[in-house]
């Protein structure tokens, strides 16, 4: 395998490196589209299924809405429209004929729709149109449902996993009674996304809610988990947004309450993406490749016979084997290659490439004296270990790397998350050193404006954990109540 | 809950207001597409989640691949294009702007696209132009790959599950070295196919290959599994195609054998849909609403307290969680329905109407007695049953009611399995009977289509089981030496 590009020497190239030689995606024929590729998507198989059990463990039932939009319906929520219906991919003909050059095939003009259709940005729109028909009494409240779906925004510069043409997603669309139940909801799935992050990516968030200039369009609050990757810059894992009653009122749902009166109904979606990808890779991975969390890595311990004879070869694997059923007893997901085609150098610099987390070797040695060779991703350690007990202590290995690895990037985040106090200050920490600075901010969307022009340093979000403290903004010396978190963002 | 219209009154009708009214599905402000409901997609996840079992099992992998293909990818295989590429949703633009009239948006005429995209009714074209550069060696085959996706194929009559714009489903794509390894893969997923649909859905298949005029536009063989639904027309419920080089021809796929040679790689596809979902719907249910087999209903017992008083509700309630726990340990998916805002006549009618297998009712008496009401959904029964060892008897219930539902569908279907011998009685049995019409047929495309004509049968397949046996067409007269299933199909 060819040497991986330094973060050092062009963190934009490594990254995208990584991408593809782990084999987690690649660019496709159709611009801006990636295939996620079978390594990558049994990763964010791993995410979509524990965030779907989080999600009905929670109360939310999955459905599937349509794929199109009619393009009247971005018009009908006012701030939405200018959000969303813009760089979108619009179908306008629903039939292709052959060409009269008898050349391949050509739009059939007489096939045009009478109304274009939007291939769904995200999906407000269309559900809260179709909630109208279910919601009728406050016994159908609270709805509370998810989608896992493919979304496309046009992306005139693209990125693999961090922005793309077409993405995978989930998300949730709510209905409530009341302000305060959506207020809840839309805080709960905050928790949600965060601890997954945290306790499964091994990513350390910030939870916040977004300013009034960095809302999701028609949300009357957005509230997110920021992340910070190694290079100092932020990256958005996710949001939640409360909606209050505006899509309610665009498409005209209403509900009988107790007294039988009609209101309005309370609203709230949710988010994360197949973006989580790039987050994962950009916290924890290294020079060497991809650097996974064991809770989230398809294969957490893989088995590599080494052996030149065919005596040795049957023993070895055989031994590998038996290992494996030990270890996969504990419910570690295990892994013998013992593909013949194959060498091993091969293969363990594969599965380093791959972030498996542990990688053991048995050669015709190893096996005489009861021991192997484990090597540990993280650490790029290597030790020997005796066979006897050897399952028990992978167990507790595995543990050990999923603490380590959040630690490590709750140091760095911490080492890069700086209090900056004067314009000066700010400028020169977010040039030289980057990070989340923690600055005081007048509050208002023309000095966020100023400084992101100048810096190209955006408000990541005003912390939930901020403890209120008097102060002056750093860039117009106006005063201000709290710390704001900015910081350079993907 | 209106009553449903019964089978025998209207068929279409009954189906209709089922898939509506048991929360299963509806359509759309999109014309053609549906929404899947919360019921309806449970249901949908659990297929999808099993079948995805078995694809692993078989040693595959999943991956995603783009929503668009270019427009041109189709023009490449010959007969793909005939198949596929007419009724398709076409995107020509990427961006709307505001209306110069200051109403909603428009499409923004300089942002057309130089080549057209096509949204995927299928995605061979833009999987084999991938791999391309997947596969260079031996060493990179076999490979195995699944995609579960969205995929839309315009449709003029629509019906909800069995026919729609946009639909849900998985495509299998894989690449062999050698042609004997590509049809056996073929068949093993055919056999996937017909086992998850015998041992889940309870639906007895017809194993059996397609026609060449029914075949997959593309394929050298159409492998496929035909089911029998109650008003006697067939079913197709999936397919497996046998692609020979086509495609690696058309997108130039070429590995380097073990010998160095450089040759064309083998390919198949494979898919199901949510198509599964019609079929499922009408093998089983009845005028009182849907019958789900025990195995993929996402509630198979659900218990519902029964009181008048305060004093009874705590009591009733806590011992409908206390059996539910029981009921759970042994791996019941079981549901305490103890909303307060419904009356027990409304839950029983709806869970008949989703047909939850089974149904239990406790009341003060019952509680005072250690006894409940069990309802068995399949057969409508009711009985007294003792609480003491209940969950056992359950599961072993269960497991009755869904070899009953087989056995119900099995002996229907070979009920309504007719030898025909000529065509007068072709025409009677089909007409009269329907159902599967096992007849000789000459081979030829011109006599099938004939047939096709005059009575709208087409040949559901030429069943794998079937033995030699000497005969003439029941239409042409002419010499035949195997027995094909005809049927009227959706």
């Amino acid at each position: 395998m060819d040497q991986l590009t330094s973060r050092a020497t062009d963190y934009a190239k490594w990254y995208n490196d990584l991408v593809l030689k782990a084999g987690l995606a690649e660019h496709s024929a159709v611009r801006g589209c990636m295939v996620i590729k079978p390594y990558g998507f049994s990763i964010w198989e791993r995410m979509r299924d524990d965030l779907d059990r989080r999600f009905k463990e929670t109360g939310h039932e999955n459905a599937y809405f349509p794929l199109f939009i009619p393009k009247s319906f971005f018009s009908k929520e006012a701030d939405h429209v200018d959000g969303f219906a813009k760089e979108c991919a619009v179908v306008t003909h629903y039939r292709l004929r052959n060409a009269a050059d008898g050349k391949g095939v050509e739009v059939d003009p007489d096939a045009k729709l009478e109304e274009e259709l939007i291939v769904r940005p995200t999906s407000e729109t269309i559900i809260w149109n179709t909630y109208r028909n279910w919601i009728t009494s406050y016994r159908d409240l609270p709805l509370l449902i998810n989608q896992w779906a493919n979304v496309v925004r046009w992306e005139m510069r693209t990125r693999l996993f961090l922005r793309t043409a077409e993405f995978l997603w989930q998300e949730g669309h709510t209905a409530h009674a009341t302000r305060e139940e959506a207020v809840a909801e839309t805080q709960q799935m905050l928790e949600v996304y965060a601890d997954f992050v945290e306790e499964i990516l091994a990513i350390p968030v910030v939870k916040g809610v977004k300013t009034e200039s960095e809302r999701f369009a028609g949300a009357l609050d957005t509230y997110c988990i920021e992340a910070l990757m190694q290079d100092g810059k932020a990256l958005q894992a996710g949001t939640s947004h409360f909606l209050g009653q505006n899509f309610a009122k665009a498409f005209d749902v209403k509900f009988a309450t107790t007294e039988g009166k009609q209101e309005y109904v309370w609203a709230t979606s949710w988010g994360v993406s197949t973006r989580l990808m790039g987050a994962l890779i950009m916290a924890h991975s290294d020079d060497n490749g991809l650097v996974l969390p064991p809770r989230l890595a398809p294969t957490q311990v893989v088995l590599v016979p080494i052996y030149r004879k065919p005596e040795e070869q049957e023993a070895v694997v055989a031994a590998c084997h038996r290992l494996a059923e030990e270890i996969k007893a504990l419910g570690i997901r295990v892994k013998v290659d013992d593909d013949d085609k194959r060498k091993p150098g091969w293969k363990f610099s594969e599965y380093e490439f791959r972030g498996v987390p542990l990688r053991i070797a048995i050669g015709p040695r190893d096996l005489a004296a009861g021991q192997v060779e484990l090597a540990r991703r993280d650490t790029l350690s290597k030790s020997q270990e005796a066979m006897e007990g050897l399952a028990e202590r992978l167990a507790d290995l595995l543990e050990e790397i999923q603490k380590n690895l959040y630690a490590k990037a709750l140091d760095f985040r911490e080492k890069h998350t700086t209090e900056v106090n004067s314009w000066e200050e700010f400028k020169q920490v977010l040039h030289q050193k980057g990070g989340f600075l923690s600055a005081h901010w007048d509050g208002t969307a023309e000095t966020e404006e100023k400084i992101k022009q100048e810096t190209k340093a955006t408000i990541r979000c005003i912390p939930l954990q901020a403890v209120e403290e008097k102060g002056t903004c750093v860039f117009s010396g106006k005063p201000s109540k709290q710390r704001v978190l900015f910081a350079i963002a993907y």
